[in-house]
């Protein structure tokens, strides 16, 4: 019974992702689920977007947080529009949660709505928001085994960026063997080295975004 | 009803959780269930426990990853007796892991035991696994910001290990802001700074680890 219930909670959740997947496509909105451990840059990266985006294309965000606003408030002070989703103790963001915030976005005057998930490589991949494509996010100092012992987000991305890479000579990373384990999770997936530090590989993470934006149905 | 069934799982996982504490207390193990996010240096740390201790103290390993035993290999390579829990989609370690897990590890013959948990700052910290002790891991290339995003952990840990502070030169991380945000979320808490790569601070770790182990009934 125990497993019946959690099936029906899963499908139901499912069936608010394909909504929200709805209400995106109508709008002509992509929606990217960023995915990434807690401080592999995910804030820095949405700025990073905006920075080189923002002059030809509207972003919004929604953040997700277990607590504070503090990156909400930081995406704000650039001029972005942002919303912050608390999670308290959710580990995740949920497809209702994402439904009950849509309201408060004005979804028509956006191309792109880039959603900073809670800082967690493990959980959130098991939930579709509706968007457009998973982004997978790590950074170099979390080392080169990553791929190898979390691959479910590996497998679900649609793109991999590599953060810090001005951390690579300060630390053992081993570029080898972090694509060595990727390719063995996911043949085909992109990576973007970048580092939203030095600003390194920003202008190719923009071209990626604007290309995906201008196919938002899919691959 | 579903709420009902959440709770008495999680009664039923706190009832194990006891029962392997009682397991521990028996056999005269301090257990430490070390959380932290993926890449901020759990096996580097246990490594370096190994180092400064392994010539006075008994350590054993318990070692949860989603997949691959790739962390286990390295410590077993060290000499260090390392058993792997491998969760597949799981997010945490589960007070039944462990204890399917004990009868496998010769208890009466260990000083210690670590639990290194599933890289993740959320959801392992709500399970208590009968630990002595839970350790905060949090790396400096996380970002200062830690405590105030995620402060479940933060507040439930008994000492926190600040690691990789090598990398503090190359990166925006402000101890001050560390500390103030850390102090308001748990205004008691121990701070270890360490860089297993450089074996600064390791010395101050092993101490702790010693004196902890001298009052394996807590504080």
């Amino acid at each position: 019974m125990k497993i019946a219930i959690k099936e029906d909670i899963l499908k139901e959740e499912d069936r608010i992702g394909a909504e929200n997947r709805r209400e995106f496509l109508a709008r002509g909105v992509a929606a990217f689920n960023l995915i990434g451990s807690p401080g592999s840059g995910k804030t820095s990266l949405i700025e990073a977007a905006y920075r080189e985006l923002g002059g030809e294309l509207a972003i919004g965000v929604i953040e997700g947080d277990l607590a504070s606003d503090k990156d909400t408030v930081r995406l704000r002070n650039l001029g972005l529009p942002a919303l912050q989703i608390n999670t308290g103790r959710g580990c995740h963001l949920s497809p209702l949660m994402i439904k009950k915030a849509l309201p408060e976005i004005d979804l028509a005057a956006l191309d792109i709505l880039i959603i900073e998930n809670v800082g967690n490589l493990v959980c959130p991949v098991s939930f579709d928001l509706g968007e457009t494509a998973k982004i997978g996010l790590i950074s170099v100092a979390e080392g080169d085994d990553k791929p190898t012992k979390y691959p479910l987000l590996f497998r679900e991305a649609e793109v991999v960026v590599l953060n810090k890479i001005d951390l690579v000579p300060h630390s053992d990373f081993d570029r080898e063997a972090f694509y060595s384990g990727l390719r063995a999770i996911n043949p085909a997936i992109g990576v973007i080295e970048i580092s939203c530090r030095t600003g390194e590989g920003v202008e190719e993470w923009g071209s990626w975004l604007r290309e995906r934006v201008s196919s938002p149905a899919g691959r």
